[in-house]
């Protein structure tokens, strides 16, 4: 049983000084923060819950079924950030367990033109539902939040839909649980060579997943990328810690028969502050119909959407491009996160077990 | 039984080059694109099933044996084109039915801002849903979406709420469904004499609708409009070819005491592209309480809404004066065809027998 | 049993002409418009039917019994002028009880586009739902709405959360409803001394909350601002009126260790057209830690909010802070209100006593 430790118990500025793994003690069980809160048994029980959801929808008794487990609960979804991509997913799982949900997605609510204080406004949300789903562009904001949900007499789960340049939890977690379904007739994740491919400096999926993956063993990870969008150091000295194996290389192809797992991303102009475009031209990664007989029969092509040109739309029938698979994967396990984080997923395994 | 053939076994360039009808055998008992995917037999199910829904919402057992029908569904609303009506519509008769509803109401999704394509970006939707219920400005757009929904290995059926100039097959089926029901007492649509009054030229639910009357024996059409906005040459060419008759002139008064509807339209500046407005002064057709004495007592006036100054509003409590419960009818409509698409049509039918 | 008369049997012209309290004879136990509609009796009924939907609510068996209570209707959330807060607390308690919703929040809506009247746009939005919840920013439009509901075969409730610069009925509702939860084991609301502070020239609250405690006995009302915001002369007439007595002063902590409630508003700088912001200097008046020892032990703090200086978040754990508990309980007094407005009160009622 992984450390479960209690937010009500710290103050803000102790709490601040903790490492991920610190803050993930406090966040386990209750909030959905950070990457690194998640244990290896917490990650494959998720798994196995999604699966299992998926599996019940399928059948209308079964889907009627799904949508009692919740029903008696709300959710707001507050996208300060917009996204209609994550928006919709969160909203597709809420949905999927009866949970009514609430959205508020302007840039600007009509409180802040008031001068109320986001935490005020938080709180205001969080009185109407019994969870808050939040995507936010300031870094450690949702963390702000849940402190404060913990501190007031109404304590609710705090979901973190992307905060910042930094956490995307349940994007991570959704990587992982399409690496698990890929992986599962030939031997699971572990032993697995993963190749993460194009801007690794800027996108949180990359990091997040990257950390995931320490939680499995024999793997070897492969960083490509040009030098100005290679993957942060800190990264480099996680995996070194957990005793990861890792390669950062410029070249895609030397790789490519070798991988199991190919994880596409964009450019992440959105983060490019400076506005000079300066490293725009620098990725010119790419995998079309072309690369098809290099790559292994069993490999995967993942990539977290939305996608410009690099990957070829020409192989998106080709069974081993699973992007598609893995947004709707996205929903699965939210679901199943959302439905654990209330601690009902019981009556899912029960319902599965007489189906 | 009409023609279906499968869009999977044709390639997007041999489909564009077919004809309406052509299409229409592709589309038909799957997605709902075109007027002319229609057939009387089916319009007259849907009508049928229509009336029977509203029946049975009558009771409050009733509109909760309807919410159980499609409880384990979930449509995306998806209007790129803003569109309050008919985004209400479209969601009301969701929400009859028990279907969970998702939207996406801006102009511009963050995706767009990311690079992605349109296809990616409603592909993406379409992974949250069983169902795409659309608006877009594109004309032909719609029909691009069903045609790639095919050929991917999770086809949903795409509902088209308006594509272009063109075509707005709901409108089109409401508009029949309140003629319908106008004239139940009095023999039917069949033999009735249409008057459609107004901006003939770019209204697309006129065209529409003149195409679906072809499909009734023995009725009179007049298209009363000034020369810059009278009806185009294609549906009259349409209509020729049906042996429906018709009469195009710009004398509203004539026609009057003999039309059984008058369909009235206002000016659609929103698709005056150039902007000069040099068609807008031209119409000042116009039905009031001075006019009541003229017309029929079994005329009906119908209005797509929203109106300007075409119709009085001295007029509305006139029992003729049946817009309001055009749009009513809308919603009434669009949850049959929702219901059939997903083929639960029977348990209607069913429940309404033992009633 | 108070006046009740119907909306249908009066011109718009004459009904323009009456006093407050002889419109609210044609809104009651139909609409709701104005605070001066309610009788003491049924706000006595409300606060009632709250306490016990909130109760029932805390159970999982409970909450699913409350969500079918309304599950046959939906209704339509127009709010043309913006704001969070007003619009998820009705939302909440739509869903509490199982009411489908449907928004339309934007400024501008796309029918106003095409020109049509606000009549007319509100009508279009009736025909979808079995009643309408608006915030407008003209004064008097929604009861406009409500009177030419009244006129058409198809009249549906309509809900006033918020019309021009006076009327908010449900905030009125809910800050009694706080009150009386607050002073329940004191002996309730009468003889109770309540202190207005900050601006309440503006606050539309502020100026509903007063009248609805003329209903109570013994009362005394205090208005603490500085002259250029200090409380509508007309308020005063309608207290003298009721034999209510008030002080006006500038002096606050005076008042603070005599005050039961005390009510803090935040400057309303929307409202200042002007826009010289040359009152917003004025109000300095505030409450923080260092007033807990001057305020009785019973005394309640209460806001509208969102606040902005007036109130130190130190003092929000305080149990008398009670502004937080008193936006979730407009969660509740609405909820009462809408299944009332249906009324489906007994439902509850009976549930309650088996409970």
């Amino acid at each position: 049983m992984a450390d479960v430790k209690n937010l009500s118990d710290i103050s803000w500025k102790a709490f601040k000084t903790l490492s991920l793994a610190e803050k993930g003690s406090y966040f386990r069980g209750r909030h959905t923060l950070i990457a690194q809160q998640f244990t290896r048994s917490e990650i494959e029980e998720l798994c196995t819950l999604a699966t299992r959801i998926k599996r019940i929808n399928k059948r209308r008794a079964g889907a009627n079924f799904l949508k009692g487990l919740l029903s008696d609960k709300r959710a707001m979804l507050y996208f300060a950030q917009p996204s209609s991509r994550t928006y919709l997913s969160h909203n597709a799982a809420c949905q999927i367990l009866g949970l009514d949900t609430m959205d508020v997605r302007d840039q600007k609510t009509s409180s802040e033109v008031k001068g109320e204080t986001p935490e005020d406004t938080i709180r205001t949300f969080s009185s109407y539902a019994d969870m808050i789903i939040m995507r936010h562009p300031v870094g450690g904001f949702a963390e702000r939040v849940a402190w404060m949900m913990a501190h007031t007499k109404r304590e609710i789960p705090i979901l973190n839909a992307g905060s910042g340049a930094d956490q995307h939890p349940t994007q991570a977690l959704l990587d992982i649980y399409t690496l698990q379904r890929s992986f599962e007739k030939i031997g699971g994740i572990d032993g697995k060579h993963v190749a993460f491919v194009g801007d690794l400096a800027r996108g949180r999926t990359v990091r997040s997943l990257a950390w995931l993956l320490t939680l499995y063993k024999d793997m070897t990870l492969y960083f490509i990328a040009p030098d100005s969008l290679q993957i942060g150091q800190d990264i480099l000295d996680q995996l070194d810690e957990a005793g990861t194996k890792y390669v950062v290389t410029e070249d895609f192809e030397s790789v490519m028969p070798k991988a199991d797992a190919i994880y596409m991303t964009r450019i992440q102009d959105e983060w490019d502050v400076d506005g000079d475009g300066s490293t725009t031209e620098a990725s010119d990664y790419y995998i079309g119909a072309e690369h098809m007989d290099i790559i292994k029969d069993t490999t995967v092509i993942l990539h977290p959407l939305p996608r410009r040109q690099e990957i070829s739309t020409e192989i998106d029938n080709d069974p081993r491009a699973v992007y598609w698979r893995q947004m709707r994967n996205g929903m699965w396990i939210r679901a199943a996160l959302i439905l654990k984080t209330f601690g009902r997923e019981d009556e899912v395994n029960r319902y599965y077990d007489d189906y």
